[in-house]
Order: C-alpha cells, then structure tokens, then sequence
C-alpha cells in the first residue's frame, strides 16, 4: 500500500487545480490566447491524462481508458510523426467539452484512489514514485493554469480580475539591497538522492568552481527598471544581446509585458487587474534578453544557477508562494536584513541565471515517454531558479531547475544582479 | 410606423439565429477554426450591433448602447487604422460570455420592437430601409453561422453531427444533364429598382451583349469530380490556373474540401457527420481554381455571371434551401427535364462563375459605414450566383451576386458548366 | 524559304536586346532585387531558349542543345514538379556565366539563321508562326529587362544612371483633359484573324455592348496625382479596395513607387537616375489598388479594356515608346486637342482598366508548352492597355491585353479617367 | 614606427585574401546564396573597411574615407535604427563593382603601410593592437569566404570545383579510437594576457573543476556517422533535442548538409566538387542538433568546452589548416596513436561543445564598435573548438572559442565524443 501520507498528498494537489479554476467562467476554460499558453480544460485534462498513462494502464488491473479521444488530445508527449495534436491548436478543443473533463477528473481520482489503497502491489515502488512525478507535473501546470490565465485575460478588451485586489499594498518602502559575498572555491551542486524527490535534470550531484563574485541581497525593483526605462535603456544598442535586440525592436517591446502608462504613471496588468505599479516590488514578466540588458546597464551581470545555488545554501524555503494567495511579487521589507542575509531568494519571482540549460554530468534521462520530459529542451534556453509567487511552496527545492526560452515573458520572472569581485 | 408585416419578418428574421444555434454546446459558440470562419457567438452579436450601429442610435431617441465594449468588438466595419477587433482574433473573445450576449440581443430586440411601432416616426421609412437591410444582413451570417459551425465541427477530433442524419438518400439516380443555349443578343441585367429591395452591388441594370454560349441542365455532380480526380485531375498542371496549381500544391490538396476516402469509398463529412458520398448528388465546396480545372477537363468552362442571370429569367426560385432542413445538395431527378429547363437554378450549392466581382455602370456605394458593405471587396474576388442549400430563401434574388475569394472552399460551392456555341 | 523580311526581323529583334545591355557594368546583368524582376542575364539566356526549345529542337535537323543545364535554367514554362528553377533564385545563378550566354545567343542565332533560310521546309509556316511569337515574346522580355534593372538600380545605395538625363523637360505645361463620349451600343472587341499576328488572349473576336460612359483625353498626371496625396489620399479608408488598404497599410505605401519628398519637393527615380518631379507629367509605377483609389477619389471610375479598345478604334499607333529613347512618360502638350480627341491612348504607360484578365469566347489556348503562356494567368490580375514608353512600337495593337497582379507597381503603369454617363 | 613583423603580417595576411580569390569568376564574387553568407566581394570590402574605421581614420591624418557610400554599405558593425545595410541584401550589391573593391583594397593598404612606418607615432600602441585584431579578422573572413563559396557553389545547377580534386585520397585506413581521460579537479582556463593576442570572449582567465570524464582520442568519422543513418537516427525523435527534431523534420535533413547518395554510395560535395565519401575522414557540415543526437545513439555526450581545453593543454598546435590546402578534413593515421594522445584536436574540423556561448567571470567587451564584436552574441549560441581545415594556422589558440547558432551546418562542424566516468 501506497503509505497514507502520500495518498493524501494526492488528493489534495488534485483539488487544488479545481480550487484555482473556480474564478473562471465557462469560455475562459477554453482560451489560448498565444501558443505558449495552454487552456485550463486542456490542463485540466492532460495533467489527468498522466496519471491514466503513466500509473493506472500500466498498473491498474483491467483498466479501460475513459475515451481514447482524451487519450489523443490531452498527450503532450510522444512527438512520433503526425500522432500529437498540435498545440497552438489546443484553444479550438471544444469537444470534449468542460464537463467532460471533469468527469474525466473524477474517473481517474476513483482508479487512483483504488490503487493506491492496494495492500502489497507487487509495483507499489514504482506506482509511488510515478505517482510523486505526477503530482510535480500537476503542480507546474497550476503555475502554468495561472500564469496563463493572466495572459489570456490580459487580451480580453475587458481587462477581467481573477481575484479582487489586495489592500493598501502601495505604502510599501524601498528595500536597501546590499552586495554578498558567495564563497569562492569547489561546492557541490545538483541533487542528493538521498534527500527526496527530485527531477532528472537536477542529477548527478557534481562540483563546481565558484570564482570570486557577490550576490544582491535583493531582487530587482519596478523602480529600478523605471529608471533604466527613463535611461532609454530600450533604445540603446550597446545594452544589448543582437537577438535580444531584434526581439524587442520586431516586436516593439519598450517596458515589461504587463505594464501600460497612463498619463504620468505606470501601471501594470496583475490577476487583480490593472493596478497603479508598486515601484518597491519586484520588477517582473521580464524576457532574458531585458534581464540581462538591464544588469549590463547597471554593470552588473546575471548571476550563473550554480552561484545562485551556492548562495540559498543555507537558507530556508519560505516566501511568498502560491499560499500565500497574493498572486503577485512583494515588495521586501525597507530595512536591509540584520545580517546582510539575502532576501526574497525563494518566491515571488523566478530569477533568471545566464546559465543555459544544459545537462549535469551524468544525468541520464528517465527512462521511456517520461524521458521526454526534461532533457530534451536542454538547447537555447536558460535556468531560472527560486520559485515564483504562482509556484506551490511544496514543489520547490533548493536544486531546482526551471528553465524557458529567452524570449518569454509571460511566466512571473525577474532579476538578482551578480557582480565579479 | 413601419408595416406590420416588416415588423413580424424582423422577429421572425432574428429568432432563426437562435434556433439554428440550438444544437450548439457553449463552448461551440466560441471557436474559430480558420481566420474566414468567425464564432457563432460573433455573429450572434455582430447582427445585433448593426441593429444598435444604424438604427438605435441615430433614430431612436435617448438610446443608450447596451455596452461600450460590445460595440468595439463585434464591429466588423470601420477600418481606421487601430480601431477594428482584428478578425483572425474573434475566437479569443471569452468576455462577454454567451450569456451577457444573449441579453445584449433581448436588450436590442425590446428596443427595435418599441421603435419599429412608434407612429409617425419622421424617418420611419429610413428606418424601414435599413431594418431591412439588416435582416438580410442577418439571413447571410445565419448561412456563414452554419458553413463556419461545419468547419469547426470538421476540426475537432471527435467529429460531432450538427443534427442526426437523413435517411436512404443515397438510394438516388444519376441525373441526365442536356445544354440549353442561352439567347444571343443584347439583355438587361441587374437590379430595376421598381421590384423590392436588392443590394447596392445589383445596380445600375444595364445592358450586356450574350455571345452564343449553352449550359448545362444540371450542376456537375460527384461522380462527374470523382472522375476528375480518377483521371489524374490534381497532377496535370495544364488544365490548372497558375495560382491554383500553387495553391492545391502548397496545401495539398486533392479533393473537395470535406471529402475522405476510406478502403475504396469516398466519404463527405456533413452536418450530419460523416457519411457515404452520394454520387448524384451536387459536388460542393470547392474552390473557383478546382472547379475552373474541372471545367477544362471537360473542355467546357465555368459560366459569366450574366450568362448565368439571363438562364435564370424565367424561372421561378424554388429549391432546396435552408427551409428544407436538409442542409446539403440533394440530387437532381434522374429524369431529364420534360421540356429541357434547368434544374438546381436555386439553391442546393452556389455556381461559381468566371465574372470576377466589379462594380457595375453607375454603382453607387451605399452611404457612409454601410458603404463599406460592398464596394470594398471588389477585387480578386469571383461572383457566385443562385444561393445554396443552406441560403434563408427569402434572402435570394436572380440578379443577387455572392462572392468569394478564388481560394475559398468552405462554402456550399459547386459547378454549373458552359460551353461557346 | 521564311520571308525574307521575317528573317531581318529576327535579326533587328534579337540585337535591340544587346543594344538594352551595353550601359550595364557586369554586375548588374546578375541581379535580382525582387522575385518578380529578372536579372538581364536570365533574359538574354530565357529568349534564346525560347527558340532552341520550340523551333531548333522539333524543327532544325541534328540540332543540338547548348548545354544541358541551360535548357534547365532559363525554362521558365514547364511547372511539373521539380522539375522548374524557382523563379526568386535566378539572381543566384552565377555559373553559366555571362560570357556563355552570350555565346548561347550566338549559337542559337547561328542555327536560327540557317533554318530561316532553308528552302522549301516542309514546316516552313510553322517555323514561321513560331518565329513570330518568339520575337514578340523577346520584346516583352526587353520591355522586362528595362523594368527590372529599372528597380534594380533604385535598389543600389549609389542611385546609378541607365542613360543620362534628357534636357528641360521641366518646362512642360498643363495639359487640359476633356471628357469624350464612346459610343454606346454593339461592338465588336478582340482580334480578327485576318489582320496579322495576335497572342491567344485577344481571340476569338466577340460583341459586346457599351453602356453611356466618356474617357477622359489625357492621362492623369503627376501633379494630379500629388493633389490626391495633399488631400490625404493614403490616409482616407473608404477610398481604398480593402485588398488596398491592407496593402498599402502592411508596406507603408504612401507614394508611387519611385517618388522621393526632398525639402518640399517632389523627385522620382528614372533610368537617368533622381529627377525632378515633373508635375505635367503622366503619374506612373501605382498599383491597380492606387489607380482605383485615385479615380474614386476623383469620382470616377477605372475604365473597362473594352471600353479602351473602342475608344482607340480610329486612332492611329503612335506614341512615346521604347524608341523614342525617353524611357519616361512625356507630358502632353498644353492645349487641348483641336478635335477633343485622345491624347497618349499609345505609349508612355499601360493604362489600368477595371477588366480583370479573363478569357474571351472561344478563346483556345495555345497547345502544348505555349499554351502556358498565357491562358494560364486569368485569374487575380487586371487588364492593361496601350503600351508605355519602353515598349517596342512594333509590340503594341489595339487589341493588346497586357496583364498584371492589382499589387504590381515596378511597370510604367497609369491612369485615364472614366466616368458614367 | 610598429615592429617590422608587424608590418609585414599586414601584408601578408592581405595577401592571402586575394590568393583565396583566384579560382573565382566574376559572377561568383556577387553571390549569396543564403543569408547566413556573403559574397566574396563583400568579404573583401569589409575587412578593408575594418582598417579604414578603426584604424585611418582615427589615427591617420588628413585621411580622406574612400567613398561615402563604401562606408555605409560594408560596415555589419553599428546597428542603430536604420543605419545598417540589411545582411540578407549583401548579394544585391551591384554596385559599387568588383573593381572598385579592388581598388578599395590598394588604396587602404596603401594608407596602412605609410602609417605602420610612421616614426614614433603616438598611438603607435594602439594602432598596433588594432591592427592585429584586424588581422584576426580579416583571418575569420577567409574561413568563412571559403565557407561561403562552398555553399554558393554547392547551389550551383552545375556544381563547379573551387580547386581540383586531391588524389587517392580514399585508401585510407580506419582510425580506432581509445577514450583518454581528462584530469579531474580544478584547472584554470581562458586566456593569459601574459601570453600574446587573444579576443575578449577568451578572458577572464578563471578556474572551473572538471568532473570525471574522458574523451575520444579521434574525431568521429563519416563511416560512424553513415552507420546512425542506417540504424535511423533520422527518425528516432528519443535521440533528438525538442528543437532539432523540428529542426530536421521541418527541413527535410536526413545526413550531413553536402552528402547525397548516388546508388548505393554516399558522395559529398566539396571544395573539389563531388567526391566520393571517405568513410575514415572526420564527419563534418553537421548541426549542433546532430552531433548530439550522434552522441546520445552512442550512450555519449558531447564535452564541454573546458574538458575539451583541458584536454589540450599539453598539445602542440598543429594540425590541417587552411596551409595544407586540402581545404577539407583528413582521416586520421589508422593506428593508435603511440601513447595514447589525441588525434586532430586541432584543424580539421570545428568541434561542437556542449557548452553555450557564454561570458567568463570578468568578461569585459571591448570598448565602442569593437564592443559589438562578440559579447552580444552570447545567447543561444554553441562553443566550437581547436579549429578546421579552412583556418588559417596563425589565427587559432587553445583558448579559443567560435561559436554559432545550433542549427549551422555550413561551417566544417564535426564531433568528438565525450563520456562521463
């Protein structure tokens, strides 16, 4: 038997994708407002189709898929010649429809439930730990369900608020950042196998060499990138990567996705709606090539993952996560920390690293369809590390890897500067 | 006050767009499956905003619009720069929800019921004019609602019905076509303003010179196109226009739009799902360049518009229209017509004809917005003539001109053949 | 025996294409600025094949190819698939070189000469009629070949000159347009095959009838044209097809195509490099869309080719073309013609007609690999009329249609008002 | 006054530019055939303008630009708004002509040598340092000269030979490879500025730890490569990176970019036009995206781009470079080599890393224009190592880094494979 802690475990990641789709209204379910961005059925569905795919065929006694058109629509991963259902098409999915899928939800609860309540299931190891990848894979599809539904409402001409605002949060007070030292020399990175569950992608533990730089005990502010707008930093070609800069010019980008001026002030598109900007919160919804063109600005470079990792070291795993229902990175507190400690390292915005994505040595991929998972974007793009104010606290690790193309934007992304000593 | 009888064809006009939503899920009324096909939920609202657009608020005193949004999105005509919804985009609209416009038509209704009454109104036959216009304005996006809804439904994986099938129709018997010469000589065609209402593209009636030309009795059928294709029709460049020959190549394209050959049979999907081809039955959907290199192929050619018009004089419209319910071609009687007159004039598909679509002497585009109706299209476009299966009959006229882009092939539309004498 | 007057006229045509060349540095005889211009050597290479392929292979004892790959390279007319050089990369072919083209030239003439004197060939009337489209083909090509380096210079950064600039053409004055009626009624359009060689779109001749219409005397002008910007032609939606206004919208035409503003006046690119604009000048180089937008701004309308053609019917073939060495539009003189009778009907532009190109009754292609030549094309472009200034005189008749897609701007393309009666 | 050597470098390397030229025609000097490559011409241009930019006009007095129009055209350097000559556009180039580059080229090294020579200049430093990164440059336009002539003639219908072809090259024997192990531990890399010319992109020097690892003592041959194809490496997507396999499907590459398979044997396009495949050369013209898939069908990885400089530390530069003049890769001796050390690591071929293009600790770019020189192109771009067959000997280091996007395969690309120990 599958022990009782994780079964709950279950049960609760489950609910809560519910719980997040409960603002919506029934056409939001279906909006793919940009290739990236999927719709909530299809979430719905497809983290439901893990568990049908990878655990209950393969595990469960005489079961019959729910329909083999589910099957075919809600995979997003055999990529054999012809036989994946293209994803900017994923939008025009009417059929089945909402209803469908969530009965699809709870038929597939009830054969999970079933089985992981089996006592001595000659796979009950491997049913555990594909059980736990699920539940991680259903965890970043509620980052995606979020961040996705910013975006498609962002499109609406109606500008609609996921939830109502938060209060009186423009009171806030600038943080002091100040620069920290990471120690210098041979540290450990990547994922101990001893201490839990982890991806591929964070094995094997290796060594790195840490050359001499700081860190900024802050994450980088609406007000700073203010500033660096008022710089005509947008403009400047010195700033920035050459395709960074065919980017923004293609595509007119001058300020963060979300933001919009209004008369003399900036606001910004949040999951609350339009709110006036917050110039101490964090500064967010950022490509790479800005990122990385905002520390050129400030002579800064962009921390690499290992510096970053090397400096959480010693931190715990608290911030303002998905828990928190903010939905929206926070100002830190205005006092620079006691002790010179860093602030806002896990939450609120995930921090871009000029480290491309590339595999650790000996990482071996998971094995078969799963496979398909992680190593197979390690090409042009780049990790990004520390969670997310749409991220479940339960689902991040100090080794954790995100990682996305340098053109996105749509994802709560954002900047620690790193300077070399 | 307006007749009573225009005020009864305006509710009568207005609810068939809702019944023919009937069969519709929710989330049917917001896809978009190509740029040409808009959601039903669009033309749901876009028929009412011209109702709020021309006539509430010029004419009906203290009006206010149901929604400022409403009437930035589901405006299809102003075309300064920035200000149009972008078309390829209707389907991304999830607010307003289907609901709100549903009440956004009750809301119009209630208000056009109340001016359509008032007695003595200054510009009650203004007011008469364009109500009627937009009731034929309506009638032509309940045909697009049911071409587009085909589409959509042709798009998704599951292939749903739009209502259940006819029975034994494919018990029918091959038509036998004759020629029957058209009168040389000099005619009137177009619109005499004396004879009811006709949009501003069917004027000024003027005078064309027929040279001696035959068509055909009957539309080509499906046997004849299978025959084309049997033949080799799609590989043999000679018979094809240039920008043809690249645009079936380019999509290859090999068969009418909603043809499948499964073993040794030709299937056509249809409202009523899919199901066994007909033989007999009208070929449709079918762009100007397969139907003109099905013409070749036949060393005939695809009839002029004026040709087609003069055929037509004496006929009277009848045929197998959206009234019929059964939304397809039917075949022909297999009998050749007693006394050599033409059948499927009306209805069943519209003809493609070699006119491209231009003004004719002395057209005057209608005023103002309703200006852009139809003035603007003409170029590359190709007039179509006689109405289809799925055409309210009361929204056709002989002298009605239809047109579409040579590339066009989700409409109902097929062949009537010429041949010089 | 070929007459003899046959056989100089292949010698004078062939070498005006040389004679075109001689101002060219080697660089240019390569270029391609854009898919729709071929570079001069493609022409002086596709010309010759022209009659290696149709008359030497089938027609000349023994004859054999060039080369190979000349046969594959300079075909521009069998679109089986494969098997054609894409037309947007012959400005890539670097190797044959200009020299063996030239040789080719020679090679083909040689064999030509010797054919065109055999006596008592038993296809003599066959060589004959092919010859003679040959030739009409190589001066299309030589009107092609001024048109395209015509863009291809406007292309290089140093603005080169083909010629140099004709003296004080500046000092022209006002022509005065008229209105003259066309005679309403029956006429017969199209080539009688008694007099002399036609291409296969002119034929068969047929009636048409004529509606209450006038032309005006003159082409519209330079100046003219410059009044409809200063009004803010480009900029007023509802003049514009909407094919138009996407078109000039997307490309960011504001302008005909080689018109600069320097300080507050007008200059255009010519063959003799930057000019002066010359306001009593025909306009020239707009797209059909421009022409369109034009004339509705006017209040009138783009004449019917047929229109044209009965217009021209008692005026002699004389005008501004490629002879007169002016390779520009001239003005007309100031003063109204004495009789009101048209002015520049031949030469200095192809006039844009709202005729799109279709086939007349009876028409029949020509057979075999000629018969792509022109039938082909009837679909999506408009009609021109009446030859311009750099059209061969000896190329034009009364019943030429010259063909173009509405987009086209890099020909000596132009205006003559029409308007109802 | 610049050393000697100095001056006669100057020369010398000028020199070998033009030799590189000799086989060419003139068309050939004009063509660009893809956008990734510029035409022979261009190359000639530009490296002049190098020296006319950064070096004349600063700091030689009274020197008059060559022409305006030369400097706008041949500059790739500043990329503000507007001001750049678009790439893709380098072959429509007419004018200025072959001869004008020409003498472009005498006239600026005409003003060098007299500057070089100048006693006690007082930038004489300055003027030196930029002189060699000049020279660098202008060795990298060779590469790519050669590179780009390959592919340019590779497009020609005809296939012409840049040289004629080297005999009995095809006897060769197979290598066989032994996996050497790189010391593990903390090594330093990157350029010492104690020890002569380097690029920016090669500093800070800085310590990495290398992990466990060997690499192969050879390069990975086509008869390694030809043995993936046959056991399908094309069409196995689990090999692929995401991005690659729609990389290769969506370009239909199916073996390295100049093969082709006549009958039963593989050829391969080359500098001496088609040959057929030496099976124990070094594979080369290959992505990124297949030399990893290469690497993961062999359970191997590619190195990264410190193992690989590690693993030359000990080695003498030497290899087949553009001196040899085979101008394409060489099998290795069969045997092992005596003691177990590497084979090729230097010439031959570019050697794909796993590493991305990325800044080294303290990276500084070189200040203004020479600034765009190569820091802004470190994202989404690949490390290449030790140099191939078209370098020139002098212009390669240990610690030097090329670098190109993971879709390129015009450049002599190959594989070394690497495995985690």
């Amino acid at each position: 038997m599958i022990p009782k802690q994780a079964q709950d475990k279950y049960h609760t990641v489950r609910q809560v994708s519910l719980q997040l789709c409960e603002p919506l209204q029934h056409e939001d379910y279906n909006l793919q407002c940009m290739e990236d961005a999927s719709p909530p059925k299809w979430h719905l569905a497809h983290t439901t189709w893990f568990f049908e795919q990878f655990i209950l065929l393969p595990y469960k006694k005489d079961y019959k898929v729910f329909s083999e058109s589910f099957h075919f629509l809600f995979n997003s991963y055999y990529e054999t010649a012809g036989s994946l259902y293209p994803r900017p098409k994923r939008g025009l999915i009417a059929r089945p429809s909402l209803d469908a899928v969530l009965r699809y939800r709870t038929y597939v609860d009830d054969h999970m439930k079933e089985l992981l309540q089996v006592g001595n299931h000659p796979n009950a190891q491997k049913i555990g730990a594909i059980t736990e990848i699920g539940l991680h894979h259903e965890q970043q599809h509620q980052e995606l369900l979020l961040t996705d539904t910013k975006y498609n409402f962002f499109c609406q001409y109606e500008k609609p608020e996921y939830q109502s605002a938060s209060k009186d949060k423009k009171n806030s007070q600038s943080p002091k950042p100040v620069w920290i030292e990471v120690e210098e020399g041979v540290h450990q990175v990547g994922h101990d196998a001893k201490s839990g569950f982890a991806y591929d992608n964070e094995s094997a533990p290796h060594k790195v060499y840490i050359n001499p730089v700081s860190l900024s005990s802050h994450l980088s502010t609406n007000g700073d990138f203010a500033e660096f707008i008022d710089a005509g930093g947008y403009q400047r070609v010195e700033l920035w990567l050459s395709e960074g800069w065919s980017f923004i010019k293609q595509n007119n980008i001058e300020h963060p996705l979300y933001w919009q001026k209004i008369g003399e002030d900036w606001y910004e598109f949040t999951l609350s709606g339009l709110c006036l900007l917050d110039l101490n919160a964090p500064v967010c919804h950022l490509s790479y090539f800005e990122a990385d063109a905002f520390a050129n600005w400030k002579n800064c470079r962009l921390p690499t993952e290992f510096e970053w990792e090397v400096a959480s070291k010693e931190l715990s795993i608290t911030g303002n996560f998905l828990e928190t229902h903010n939905l929206h990175p926070q100002p830190a507190p205005a006092q620079p920390t006691a002790s010179g400690s860093f602030a806002q390292i896990f939450g609120d915005v995930w921090e871009w690293t000029q480290s491309s994505y590339a595999p650790y040595p000996n990482f071996k991929s998971l094995l078969g369809s799963l496979g398909e998972y992680n190593g197979k974007f390690m090409c042009n793009q780049y990790t990004l590390r520390g969670g997310s104010c749409v991220t479940p606290e339960s689902h991040i690790r100090k080794t954790y890897r995100n990682f996305f193309s340098p053109h996105s934007r749509w994802q709560f992304t954002g900047i620690r500067l790193a300077k070399d000593d």
